[in-house]
Protein backbone atom coordinates (compact mmCIF):
# COMPACT_ATOMS: atom_id res chain seq x y z
CA UNK A 1 0.00 0.00 0.00
CA UNK A 2 1.29 3.94 -0.47
CA UNK A 3 1.49 5.66 1.80
CA UNK A 4 0.54 9.12 -0.62
CA UNK A 5 -2.18 7.17 -2.05
CA UNK A 6 -3.23 6.73 1.70
CA UNK A 7 -3.03 10.33 2.89
CA UNK A 8 -4.59 11.30 -0.07
CA UNK A 9 -7.68 8.85 0.84
CA UNK A 10 -7.68 10.10 4.57
CA UNK A 11 -7.78 13.59 3.84
CA UNK A 12 -10.62 12.90 0.96
CA UNK A 13 -12.86 10.67 3.99
CA UNK A 14 -12.24 14.01 5.95
CA UNK A 15 -13.73 16.41 3.29
CA UNK A 16 -16.41 13.85 2.73
CA UNK A 17 -17.57 13.93 6.20
CA UNK A 18 -17.38 17.53 6.40
CA UNK A 19 -19.27 17.83 3.31
CA UNK A 20 -21.89 14.94 3.39
CA UNK A 21 -22.01 14.16 7.48
CA UNK A 22 -21.68 10.64 8.42
CA UNK A 23 -24.98 9.30 6.56
CA UNK A 24 -22.73 10.75 3.43
CA UNK A 25 -19.49 8.68 4.41
CA UNK A 26 -19.19 5.88 2.06
CA UNK A 27 -16.48 4.09 -0.10
CA UNK A 28 -17.84 5.47 -3.13
CA UNK A 29 -17.70 9.33 -2.02
CA UNK A 30 -14.29 9.17 -0.64
CA UNK A 31 -13.22 7.70 -3.84
CA UNK A 32 -14.60 10.16 -5.96
CA UNK A 33 -13.58 13.21 -3.73
CA UNK A 34 -9.58 11.16 -3.87
CA UNK A 35 -10.21 11.35 -7.90
CA UNK A 36 -8.99 7.40 -7.62
CA UNK A 37 -10.70 4.29 -9.28
CA UNK A 38 -13.44 2.74 -8.11
CA UNK A 39 -12.93 0.21 -5.42
CA UNK A 40 -9.99 2.00 -4.01
CA UNK A 41 -10.99 3.58 -0.79
CA UNK A 42 -12.30 -0.09 -0.06
CA UNK A 43 -9.33 -1.82 -0.59
CA UNK A 44 -7.16 0.23 1.87
CA UNK A 45 -10.05 0.40 3.95
CA UNK A 46 -12.16 -2.42 3.94
CA UNK A 47 -15.35 -1.57 6.41
CA UNK A 48 -17.14 1.60 7.61
CA UNK A 49 -15.52 1.38 10.73
CA UNK A 50 -11.95 1.28 9.53
CA UNK A 51 -13.20 4.39 7.26
CA UNK A 52 -13.64 6.17 10.74
CA UNK A 53 -10.86 5.23 12.38
CA UNK A 54 -8.83 6.03 9.48
CA UNK A 55 -10.58 9.30 10.09
CA UNK A 56 -10.08 9.73 13.85
CA UNK A 57 -6.35 8.74 13.18
CA UNK A 58 -5.70 11.58 10.58
CA UNK A 59 -7.37 14.47 13.24
CA UNK A 60 -5.19 12.81 16.01
CA UNK A 61 -1.96 12.88 13.55
CA UNK A 62 -3.06 16.68 12.57
CA UNK A 63 -3.62 17.86 16.67
CA UNK A 64 -0.69 16.39 17.38
CA UNK A 65 1.68 18.15 14.64
CA UNK A 66 -0.29 21.44 15.83
CA UNK A 67 0.20 21.10 19.38
CA UNK A 68 4.06 20.01 18.17
CA UNK A 69 4.60 23.10 16.01
CA UNK A 70 2.91 25.30 18.31
CA UNK A 71 5.68 24.29 20.83
CA UNK A 72 8.46 24.72 18.61
CA UNK A 73 7.25 28.17 17.95
CA UNK A 74 8.82 29.27 21.45
CA UNK A 75 7.20 30.45 24.49
CA UNK A 76 3.52 31.73 23.64
CA UNK A 77 2.01 35.52 24.33
CA UNK A 78 3.35 36.91 27.22
CA UNK A 79 -0.03 39.16 28.27
CA UNK A 80 -3.43 39.40 28.58
CA UNK A 81 -4.20 40.71 25.21
CA UNK A 82 -1.46 38.45 23.21
CA UNK A 83 -3.69 35.29 24.78
CA UNK A 84 -6.95 37.02 23.67
CA UNK A 85 -5.74 37.36 20.54
CA UNK A 86 -4.36 33.78 19.75
CA UNK A 87 -7.68 32.56 21.07
CA UNK A 88 -9.83 35.13 18.91
CA UNK A 89 -7.56 33.35 15.80
CA UNK A 90 -8.34 30.09 16.55
CA UNK A 91 -11.97 30.69 16.39
CA UNK A 92 -11.80 32.76 13.65
CA UNK A 93 -10.26 29.78 11.86
CA UNK A 94 -13.26 28.00 13.55
CA UNK A 95 -15.99 29.76 11.40
CA UNK A 96 -13.28 30.18 8.38
CA UNK A 97 -10.51 27.95 6.51
CA UNK A 98 -10.83 25.44 9.59
CA UNK A 99 -14.35 24.88 9.55
CA UNK A 100 -14.04 21.53 7.55
CA UNK A 101 -11.92 19.84 9.85
CA UNK A 102 -14.17 21.29 12.51
CA UNK A 103 -17.13 19.60 11.03
CA UNK A 104 -15.60 16.36 10.42
CA UNK A 105 -14.70 16.31 14.09
CA UNK A 106 -17.71 17.13 15.08
CA UNK A 107 -19.22 14.17 13.01
CA UNK A 108 -16.57 11.58 14.65
CA UNK A 109 -17.49 13.13 18.54
CA UNK A 110 -21.66 11.82 17.39
CA UNK A 111 -20.34 8.66 15.64
CA UNK A 112 -17.89 8.00 19.01
CA UNK A 113 -21.07 8.46 21.33
CA UNK A 114 -22.06 4.96 19.67
CA UNK A 115 -18.37 3.63 19.60
CA UNK A 116 -16.45 3.08 22.45
CA UNK A 117 -13.40 2.42 20.45
CA UNK A 118 -13.74 5.39 18.44
CA UNK A 119 -14.35 7.73 21.46
CA UNK A 120 -11.04 5.91 22.67
CA UNK A 121 -9.40 7.32 20.12
CA UNK A 122 -10.52 10.83 20.26
CA UNK A 123 -10.01 10.94 23.63
CA UNK A 124 -6.42 12.28 23.89
CA UNK A 125 -7.58 15.30 21.56
CA UNK A 126 -10.39 16.49 23.82
CA UNK A 127 -7.95 15.73 26.82
CA UNK A 128 -4.92 17.38 25.31
CA UNK A 129 -6.77 21.11 25.24
CA UNK A 130 -7.11 21.09 28.35
CA UNK A 131 -3.46 20.88 29.53
CA UNK A 132 -2.68 23.17 26.34
CA UNK A 133 -4.49 26.36 27.70
CA UNK A 134 -3.62 26.12 31.52
CA UNK A 135 -0.31 26.46 30.31
CA UNK A 136 -1.26 29.20 27.41
CA UNK A 137 -2.34 30.80 30.53
CA UNK A 138 0.66 30.17 32.82
CA UNK A 139 2.79 31.76 30.33
CA UNK A 140 1.23 34.67 30.01
CA UNK A 141 1.35 35.13 33.57
CA UNK A 142 -2.62 34.60 34.30
CA UNK A 143 -3.86 33.33 37.32
CA UNK A 144 -4.23 29.92 36.02
CA UNK A 145 -5.62 27.36 38.78
CA UNK A 146 -7.01 24.21 37.14
CA UNK A 147 -10.30 25.17 37.69
CA UNK A 148 -9.47 28.62 35.40
CA UNK A 149 -7.95 26.47 32.55
CA UNK A 150 -10.71 23.91 32.47
CA UNK A 151 -13.84 26.88 32.56
CA UNK A 152 -12.16 28.27 29.54
CA UNK A 153 -11.19 24.79 27.67
CA UNK A 154 -15.01 24.17 28.01
CA UNK A 155 -16.11 27.39 26.92
CA UNK A 156 -13.85 27.15 23.66
CA UNK A 157 -15.54 23.83 23.42
CA UNK A 158 -18.60 24.82 23.82
CA UNK A 159 -18.04 27.74 21.14
CA UNK A 160 -17.30 25.63 18.39
CA UNK A 161 -20.99 24.13 17.61
CA UNK A 162 -22.55 27.74 17.93
CA UNK A 163 -19.71 29.17 15.19
CA UNK A 164 -20.29 26.02 12.81
CA UNK A 165 -23.89 26.76 12.85
CA UNK A 166 -23.60 30.77 12.69
CA UNK A 167 -27.06 31.08 13.58
CA UNK A 168 -27.37 35.00 14.71
CA UNK A 169 -29.26 34.63 17.92
CA UNK A 170 -27.24 32.12 19.42
CA UNK A 171 -23.94 33.87 18.22
CA UNK A 172 -25.12 37.17 19.96
CA UNK A 173 -26.80 35.52 22.96
CA UNK A 174 -23.17 34.39 23.63
CA UNK A 175 -21.24 37.40 22.08
CA UNK A 176 -19.72 35.12 19.35
CA UNK A 177 -20.52 37.73 16.79
CA UNK A 178 -17.45 39.74 18.09
CA UNK A 179 -14.44 37.52 18.24
CA UNK A 180 -12.05 40.08 20.18
CA UNK A 181 -14.80 41.11 22.63
CA UNK A 182 -15.75 37.17 23.14
CA UNK A 183 -12.35 36.13 24.19
CA UNK A 184 -11.18 39.83 26.16
CA UNK A 185 -14.65 39.23 27.91
CA UNK A 186 -14.30 35.34 28.60
CA UNK A 187 -10.44 36.02 30.06
CA UNK A 188 -12.08 38.70 31.98
CA UNK A 189 -14.48 36.26 33.73
CA UNK A 190 -12.30 33.30 33.89
CA UNK A 191 -8.91 35.35 35.17
CA UNK A 192 -10.35 39.11 36.28
CA UNK A 193 -7.37 40.95 36.42
CA UNK A 194 -6.15 42.36 39.85
CA UNK A 195 -5.05 38.67 40.18
CA UNK A 196 -2.05 38.60 37.87
CA UNK A 197 0.66 39.20 40.84
CA UNK A 198 -1.04 36.44 42.57
CA UNK B 1 -54.12 13.09 11.33
CA UNK B 2 -54.40 12.33 14.76
CA UNK B 3 -52.50 14.25 17.56
CA UNK B 4 -51.40 11.52 19.61
CA UNK B 5 -49.81 9.18 16.92
CA UNK B 6 -47.85 11.95 15.65
CA UNK B 7 -46.15 12.65 19.20
CA UNK B 8 -45.58 8.85 19.43
CA UNK B 9 -43.90 8.89 16.17
CA UNK B 10 -42.11 12.57 16.62
CA UNK B 11 -40.93 10.46 20.41
CA UNK B 12 -39.69 7.51 18.64
CA UNK B 13 -37.54 9.39 15.86
CA UNK B 14 -35.62 10.86 18.97
CA UNK B 15 -35.12 7.44 20.34
CA UNK B 16 -34.17 6.25 16.67
CA UNK B 17 -31.78 9.29 16.39
CA UNK B 18 -30.15 8.87 19.64
CA UNK B 19 -29.42 4.99 19.04
CA UNK B 20 -28.57 4.53 15.22
CA UNK B 21 -27.47 8.42 14.40
CA UNK B 22 -28.07 10.27 11.63
CA UNK B 23 -27.68 7.52 9.41
CA UNK B 24 -29.99 5.36 11.30
CA UNK B 25 -32.99 7.79 11.34
CA UNK B 26 -35.49 6.11 8.45
CA UNK B 27 -39.23 6.40 8.21
CA UNK B 28 -38.78 2.18 8.11
CA UNK B 29 -36.87 2.52 11.35
CA UNK B 30 -39.50 5.18 13.42
CA UNK B 31 -42.12 3.17 12.39
CA UNK B 32 -40.45 -0.18 13.95
CA UNK B 33 -40.02 2.09 17.35
CA UNK B 34 -43.36 3.93 17.30
CA UNK B 35 -44.71 -0.26 16.96
CA UNK B 36 -46.89 1.11 14.82
CA UNK B 37 -47.87 -0.15 10.97
CA UNK B 38 -45.12 0.24 8.05
CA UNK B 39 -45.62 3.35 6.13
CA UNK B 40 -47.11 5.35 9.39
CA UNK B 41 -44.42 7.43 9.52
CA UNK B 42 -43.75 8.30 5.53
CA UNK B 43 -47.82 9.74 5.71
CA UNK B 44 -47.32 11.80 8.38
CA UNK B 45 -43.85 13.19 7.58
CA UNK B 46 -43.15 12.40 4.06
CA UNK B 47 -39.66 13.16 3.22
CA UNK B 48 -36.48 12.83 5.75
CA UNK B 49 -36.07 16.44 6.39
CA UNK B 50 -40.07 16.52 7.31
CA UNK B 51 -38.72 14.02 9.83
CA UNK B 52 -35.87 15.99 10.86
CA UNK B 53 -38.49 18.88 11.21
CA UNK B 54 -40.62 17.08 13.38
CA UNK B 55 -38.11 15.96 15.96
CA UNK B 56 -36.16 19.39 16.31
CA UNK B 57 -39.99 20.92 16.52
CA UNK B 58 -40.74 18.37 19.75
CA UNK B 59 -37.09 19.63 20.72
CA UNK B 60 -37.99 22.73 21.12
CA UNK B 61 -41.37 21.80 22.87
CA UNK B 62 -39.85 20.00 25.53
CA UNK B 63 -37.37 22.56 26.00
CA UNK B 64 -40.18 25.10 26.58
CA UNK B 65 -41.96 23.00 28.77
CA UNK B 66 -38.86 22.60 30.48
CA UNK B 67 -38.24 26.65 30.81
CA UNK B 68 -42.09 26.96 31.57
CA UNK B 69 -41.81 24.59 34.49
CA UNK B 70 -38.44 26.26 36.19
CA UNK B 71 -40.33 29.50 36.22
CA UNK B 72 -43.73 28.04 37.52
CA UNK B 73 -41.28 26.49 40.17
CA UNK B 74 -40.77 29.86 42.11
CA UNK B 75 -37.23 31.21 42.45
CA UNK B 76 -34.33 29.02 41.82
CA UNK B 77 -31.50 28.59 44.89
CA UNK B 78 -30.77 31.64 46.77
CA UNK B 79 -27.09 30.94 47.37
CA UNK B 80 -23.84 29.67 45.62
CA UNK B 81 -23.86 26.22 47.26
CA UNK B 82 -27.63 25.82 45.72
CA UNK B 83 -27.00 27.03 42.14
CA UNK B 84 -24.06 24.36 42.06
CA UNK B 85 -26.22 21.61 42.79
CA UNK B 86 -28.75 22.17 40.41
CA UNK B 87 -26.04 22.11 38.04
CA UNK B 88 -24.76 19.08 38.94
CA UNK B 89 -28.05 17.70 38.66
CA UNK B 90 -28.37 19.11 35.15
CA UNK B 91 -25.17 17.52 33.92
CA UNK B 92 -26.08 14.29 36.01
CA UNK B 93 -29.24 14.34 34.05
CA UNK B 94 -27.11 14.82 30.67
CA UNK B 95 -25.20 11.42 31.68
CA UNK B 96 -28.05 9.52 32.70
CA UNK B 97 -31.79 9.75 32.02
CA UNK B 98 -31.31 12.73 29.68
CA UNK B 99 -29.23 11.13 27.50
CA UNK B 100 -31.20 10.23 24.64
CA UNK B 101 -32.19 13.63 24.63
CA UNK B 102 -29.37 14.95 24.37
CA UNK B 103 -27.73 12.48 22.09
CA UNK B 104 -30.95 13.52 19.65
CA UNK B 105 -30.32 16.99 20.08
CA UNK B 106 -26.10 16.09 19.34
CA UNK B 107 -27.05 14.73 16.20
CA UNK B 108 -29.53 17.07 14.86
CA UNK B 109 -26.80 20.14 15.34
CA UNK B 110 -24.81 18.34 13.09
CA UNK B 111 -27.41 17.65 10.60
CA UNK B 112 -28.15 21.77 10.85
CA UNK B 113 -24.54 22.54 10.18
CA UNK B 114 -25.90 21.46 6.49
CA UNK B 115 -29.06 22.94 6.84
CA UNK B 116 -29.58 26.33 7.39
CA UNK B 117 -33.39 25.98 8.18
CA UNK B 118 -32.45 23.22 10.89
CA UNK B 119 -29.86 25.44 12.55
CA UNK B 120 -32.50 28.04 12.98
CA UNK B 121 -35.43 25.83 14.28
CA UNK B 122 -32.75 25.24 16.73
CA UNK B 123 -31.47 28.58 17.05
CA UNK B 124 -33.85 29.54 20.29
CA UNK B 125 -32.74 26.52 22.34
CA UNK B 126 -28.90 27.07 22.24
CA UNK B 127 -30.10 31.28 22.66
CA UNK B 128 -32.38 30.58 25.38
CA UNK B 129 -29.71 29.33 27.26
CA UNK B 130 -27.76 31.99 28.10
CA UNK B 131 -30.60 34.60 29.12
CA UNK B 132 -31.53 31.27 31.86
CA UNK B 133 -28.37 30.93 33.44
CA UNK B 134 -27.74 34.82 33.65
CA UNK B 135 -31.03 35.10 35.32
CA UNK B 136 -29.99 31.55 37.58
CA UNK B 137 -26.79 33.57 38.77
CA UNK B 138 -28.59 36.52 39.63
CA UNK B 139 -31.36 35.25 41.57
CA UNK B 140 -29.26 33.68 43.54
CA UNK B 141 -27.23 36.94 44.55
CA UNK B 142 -24.42 35.97 42.39
CA UNK B 143 -22.17 38.68 40.39
CA UNK B 144 -23.85 37.99 36.74
CA UNK B 145 -22.91 39.92 34.40
CA UNK B 146 -23.36 38.98 30.85
CA UNK B 147 -19.76 38.22 30.37
CA UNK B 148 -19.58 35.61 33.06
CA UNK B 149 -23.00 34.69 32.24
CA UNK B 150 -21.75 33.45 28.84
CA UNK B 151 -18.89 31.80 30.30
CA UNK B 152 -21.05 29.91 32.60
CA UNK B 153 -23.33 28.58 29.98
CA UNK B 154 -20.42 27.70 27.19
CA UNK B 155 -18.76 25.76 29.54
CA UNK B 156 -21.74 23.85 30.87
CA UNK B 157 -22.68 23.35 26.68
CA UNK B 158 -19.04 22.54 26.36
CA UNK B 159 -19.14 19.57 29.00
CA UNK B 160 -22.46 17.93 27.50
CA UNK B 161 -20.33 15.83 24.41
CA UNK B 162 -17.54 14.97 27.07
CA UNK B 163 -20.60 13.51 29.56
CA UNK B 164 -22.03 11.86 26.40
CA UNK B 165 -18.84 10.07 24.99
CA UNK B 166 -17.93 9.63 28.39
CA UNK B 167 -13.53 8.57 27.73
CA UNK B 168 -12.04 8.75 31.23
CA UNK B 169 -8.98 10.85 30.10
CA UNK B 170 -10.88 13.52 28.88
CA UNK B 171 -13.58 13.55 31.75
CA UNK B 172 -10.39 13.65 33.83
CA UNK B 173 -9.18 16.35 32.21
CA UNK B 174 -12.23 18.51 32.59
CA UNK B 175 -12.83 17.52 35.94
CA UNK B 176 -16.01 15.73 35.44
CA UNK B 177 -15.64 12.56 36.64
CA UNK B 178 -16.75 14.60 40.11
CA UNK B 179 -19.88 16.61 38.89
CA UNK B 180 -20.53 18.69 43.02
CA UNK B 181 -16.84 19.72 42.49
CA UNK B 182 -17.08 20.18 38.99
CA UNK B 183 -19.68 22.76 39.30
CA UNK B 184 -18.43 24.09 42.25
CA UNK B 185 -15.04 24.60 40.75
CA UNK B 186 -16.79 26.17 37.71
CA UNK B 187 -18.93 29.12 39.52
CA UNK B 188 -15.59 29.45 41.60
CA UNK B 189 -13.77 30.77 38.34
CA UNK B 190 -16.47 32.04 36.63
CA UNK B 191 -18.18 34.66 40.17
CA UNK B 192 -15.05 34.26 42.43
CA UNK B 193 -17.38 34.57 45.81
CA UNK B 194 -15.61 38.06 47.64
CA UNK B 195 -17.69 40.04 44.53
CA UNK B 196 -20.98 38.19 45.76
CA UNK B 197 -21.96 41.59 47.50
CA UNK B 198 -20.81 43.98 44.58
Amino acid sequence: MNQDRRDRLRDAAIAVLAEAGGRGLTHRAVDAAAGVPLGTAKNYFPTRDALLRAVAERCLEQYRALTAALAAAGPGPSDRAGVAALLAGLLRDVAGPGRPRLLAYLELRTEATRRPWLAGLLDPIAAGDFAAYRALLAGAGLPAGAEQARALTLALHGAIPHLLAGTPDALAAAGLDDLDGFTRGLLASVCPSGEEAL
